[in-house]
């Protein structure tokens, strides 16, 4: 229970480089089933809470009558890769409320995933604030706040009603008071992030996976959100992306959502568990093959197959420019 | 002399992520002016000991059998940016010796840099190997074995005449027996990579740079090398590159040079110092933090104006999508 976690890489006969890692797993009440590093130091869950953030847009009704289906919600949930699908699906959502591209707050970046910013180049094209990976997150804010009837413009801000719901939701998931009683910050797209420490994001994934100790409509509004992101794994992330792998490896069975700076979430509803692990330095790396590694001690008792295939992602093989095997990227033990 | 260096990156009011660093800085004899960290643990030096590795370039005659400037000299030294003036200039290298791209062993990749990836794919082009960052190295490697009359092909191999002669620079330079008594690997440009203390890179980098402790010939070569990159520092980087950085804040005073994995090395002659450091987990971000904390102590007392200008640099503010500071990364003492 307490063996800690290090993420190695290697080059040839020896370690190059190493990460630490600081997790929990825990129930509903909880109680760890796995720990491991300092799990008591604040952490911004950046997007691996995704799920949380949409909570409003299902408790308000929005969803519901905006008819809204799994790719939606997943895209809500999303940290995509701004592919094609993703940014006609988030251009889709923000019309069945009236607005468009315009109105997002989130700011342009190219596509984290090389291959389809190289793509974007080579059609002439420009990133615009559709591509940015959380524009499905804040088309979800506005299609709650036009439901809602607020004035959309301003919704990132700390003090806009979207954000209210959201922190509140995050108080209590978190039993934190953010920004009160932890650490506050500004994401990068712009909306504010609170940290608590692991344990209240793991809690919290557990607690709505488990439906117990969260008020019922809450938790359905959680396992609705998680079920869709199982469901459409690829709204949520995109082509090559780990939290896609990791979702359909054990379909339905296993939700995991990466969030910036090396921090990973998720919960494994069938062992009515929660997790949350945040690599030190913030290498995402490290988190894709800590969740993996985690993944494994989980299901090693009850599904020893499953468990050597998370096994198998919590190693990765690093290839030169020649495709030569010069090395590793592994989940050991310490 | 015994303080750590600890790299950190905050958001909001809090920090987010923290990179423990290990480096010294010492002069020709190896006496320590600043440690930190384990230094003991063997290190892969990857492309921050290029200069070592160009160095028979010059003690083999070719680089004045073939007329290279100092432009010529910085490319052989470099991790460039793949930028069409590093493309154009690799290429005239290879063409001193009658040879071409065909004849490069180091793969392809994109520009790590991504403006100029975005703007390879945006004119509908491929990355050659001519793109790769190694290829002036690559073509230093291959002028030197037409000059030796030797067959240039499989020049990478550990068993080349080409390698041969590095792997004897190394020994000579960092007091080890390459791959014998310290881990070796392959290199992303599939040459050999050799692990080694950093004391003893730091220590033959302060050799070459005092011009003691070493054979004369070489230790001119060392400093041609050297002298080379300071004068035309963008062929051995780039556009918004760190070592280009590092090197104008004090013209012809400062040689840096960044390795991947979080390796930085250079050498202050004026001070008869050479330094190397590795970031534990093997973060660039850390690592020119880092080097830039660590110049502005070495000049600290001599030159408080530049030491001033590298604390500067030691601190990088962070911004999101729509501009909004954020927070920064920062080196700190521990």
């Amino acid at each position: 229970m307490t063996t800690d976690i290090v993420i190695e890489t290697t080059r040839g006969n020896a370690v190059e480089s190493r990460h630490r890692v600081r997790g929990l797993v825990c129930d509903a009440s909880g109680t760890a089933v796995l720990a491991f590093g300092d799990i008591d130091r604040p952490v911004f869950p950046r997007s691996a809470i995704k799920v949380f953030q949409a909570i409003p847009l299902i408790e308000t009704g929005a969803a519901d009558a905006l008819g809204l289906d799994a790719g939606d919600l997943s895209l809500a949930c999303a940290s995509h890769s701004g592919e094609p699908g993703h940014v006609a699906r988030a251009a889709s959502l923000l019309a069945k409320v009236g607005l468009g591209e315009a109105h997002l707050e989130c700011g342009c970046h190219w596509p984290f995933d090389q291959p389809v910013a190289l793509a974007l180049a080579r059609a002439g094209e420009e990133p615009g604030q559709l591509h940015n990976n959380c524009s499905g997150k804040h088309a979800g804010f506005l299609c709650t706040a036009v439901h809602e009837r607020e004035d959309p413009a301003g919704y990132v801000g700390a003090d806009h009603a979207v954000q209210r719901r959201v922190r509140d939701v995050l108080a209590d998931l978190t039993e934190t008071r953010p920004g009160k009683d932890q650490p506050a910050g500004i994401d990068g797209c712009s909306i504010p992030t609170y940290a608590a420490p692991l344990r209240g994001f793991a809690k919290g994934f557990a607690r709505l996976a488990a439906g117990q100790g969260v008020d019922g409509a809450r938790a359905a509004a959680g396992r609705r959100l998680m079920a869709a992101c199982m469901a459409e794994p690829w709204y949520m992330a995109g082509t090559r992306r780990a939290c896609v792998s990791l979702m359909e490896a054990a379909p339905g069975r296993v939700f995991a959502k990466t969030g910036a700076e090396g921090v990973f979430c998720g919960a494994v509803p069938e062992l009515g568990l929660g997790f949350a692990l945040k690599v030190d330095d913030g290498a995402t790396r490290a988190s894709e093959a800590a969740v993996a590694a985690v993944l494994a001690r989980l299901f090693r008792t009850g599904d020893a197959a499953l468990a050597d295939r998370y096994d198998a992602m919590s190693h990765t093989t690093l290839r030169n420019w020649q495709g030569t095997k010069v090395g590793e990227v592994r989940a050991v033990d310490a």
